[in-house]
């Protein structure tokens, strides 16, 4: 006899839109964190294809040529596809069905008013012209995540107000339709959720050119990091140097494994008489050792992209699987399961 | 040998939001013109439950009960399944994704300004809490349409800017993605689109309780017709009558088939000396000769309310094969055919 199973493992929901390869601010701020996830949770990573597409609508081969590269460098970190589920978004049909229920469950100001939708309206610079497509995707996020019933989320901090949004539907829907299918869900937010980029500018980011790929090859590496900003003031050697401003020491943070090596930099960084240049280099021999076995893993995988394709094709089945069982059980809740129930229907 | 196919029929998508059965103004606005195209074209009558939801999500109860009631109307008034394909809007999943893809493809401020929904907004109240769902529905719409590649869709002259908007969104994504995927599709309106209501409002409807419906039983008809506003000014039989102000002869125009008969009547009506009394006599004859069929063939279907839901499994299941295979098309020419096309995917 088998005893019964105690532990039911915590399902976690995390993705990345598909419109670049992943740089190692996406390594810090959640691919790390989801190789330990993937070891105590139920794990799923979404290729957010369909949200890709809420502004890329008109460039859909930037989002469909990257799918690919974006799981590349899944596997080439090390999430592994038999303990976390990885799946591309669009072929999830029962998210499609979820956002539209959704849908009818927020007014049209609540959504003009999500704090993370109108930063990124200003950031983007859409203001007129935007898309009604993009104005829903906290609706679409709502969807994905409890369509997998996610207890935990990782986020950024500017995303919070999506997971705000989701446990406001899951409320509202539970409410509306006298059931518990839902329940709400946690954002786990990383403690360093965003790596400033090798312009010093707050974020890395494909757009901004101021990245280091999981990809990139070592002398690109080595050329990036020369290329470098860090303190403007420390100007000559001699001169006492400022840590904080120097992004150069916050990547050394986030990877230099030797720690008390580079509390001892800090120092005499601070005090003066250490060159720029000698923590680039730290950092060239940190970030080469720490990203050469994810691309000699990532060169693996890139001989046979039918095999990564094969391993989301699989992962998509599994989603669709557990996803489907979901929207059944919304189905009932609703009343919708018009051909499942015992009484057909009637007045 | 077999000789080419030479006439390829048109295709129809039309239906109704399944929140009440059915009355004599859906009859005469609708239902009539469907008998006369299900035998000329290849129709697909949709029953918009979806739809329905947008502005009833938290009474899913009424739209799942109405399925039926609306199924056996179909049936009741000739809507034969063999020529015509009925079926269930939620129950087809490639709707909810095309709506996704063309949200992506029209701007926020445009739905706003879509006159049928600012209109319904404000004769439905709605104003500030305008659910989403419902803001968006022309484009549910417009995915209903093109997901069939409908060439004709019978609307009341109110529901034009859906087609503007549908078709707008045609050439939006043939542009877009460089296709010709989908086709404008025309509006066919109806001569009498509309019948005014038993009060003499202008439109019969279930919620201002002023309609005869299609299973109304004949003691039922006869006291709603009694009941019936004609023309005001036409207190005394003796003084002349006002034929246009009087619904009672909105009505048979409509239905009496004995067209010198009622012409007779208007006559005599116009110049005095006949009391509303006999027209609505006239009416009930008419009515009940008209409805008495109808009714008995909605009795034989609803004492096996099961085959009503085989039929109606059995369209959607037609439903899902046809809009399937659009999606196949929209996905290919949005290059989102992943697990198809012969290369996966690269950079």
């Amino acid at each position: 006899m088998i005893g019964a199973q105690l532990l039911v493992k915590q399902i976690v929901l995390t993705g990345d839109r598909p419109t670049g390869p992943l740089h190692i601010g996406h390594y810090v701020g959640s691919l790390k964190s989801r190789l330990d996830l993937q070891k105590t949770c139920r794990q799923f990573v979404m290729i957010a294809d369909a949200q890709a597409l809420t502004d890329n609508a008109k460039d859909p081969k930037k989002v469909r040529e990257n799918i690919l590269q974006v799981a590349l460098d899944y596997l080439a970190v090390g999430i592994d596809s038999e303990q976390t589920t990885i799946f591309i978004q669009s072929l999830i049909p029962p998210l499609f069905e979820l956002t539209s229920y959704f849908l009818n469950l927020v007014t049209w100001n609540r959504l003009k008013h999500n704090p993370t939708i109108k930063r990124e309206i200003l950031q983007k610079g859409y203001e007129k012209n935007i898309a009604a497509g993009f104005m829903i995707y906290p609706v679409s996020q709502a969807a994905d995540i409890t369509a997998f019933k996610a207890d935990i989320v990782p986020v950024g901090e500017d995303q919070l107000p999506m997971i705000e949004q989701t446990n406001e539907l899951v409320r509202h829907f539970n409410h509306a339709y006298n059931t518990n299918v839902f329940t709400s869900c946690k954002a786990l937010t990383t403690k360093v959720s965003r790596l400033p980029g090798l312009d010093g500018k707050e974020k890395m980011s494909k757009s901004l050119n101021n990245a280091i790929f999981l990809s990139d090859s070592p002398e690109l590496i080595s050329k990036k990091i020369k290329g470098m900003y860090s303190d403007p003031n420390h100007t000559r050697v001699e001169d006492p140097g400022n840590v904080e401003a120097s992004p150069v020491f916050t990547y050394l943070d986030c990877f230099d494994p030797d720690l008390s090596f580079l509390e001892d930099l800090k120092q005499k960084y601070r005090k003066g008489g250490l060159g720029d240049a000698v923590v680039k280099k730290r950092l060239n021999e940190v970030l080469q050792a720490f990203l050469e076995p994810i691309r000699k893993r990532r060169e693996h995988y890139a001989q046979d992209p039918r095999e990564v394709m094969n391993i989301l094709q699989k992962g998509t089945d599994r989603a669709n699987l557990v996803t489907h069982q979901t929207l059944i059980e919304v189905r009932q809740a609703m009343g919708l399961d018009y051909f499942s129930s015992s009484s057909s229907s009637s007045s």
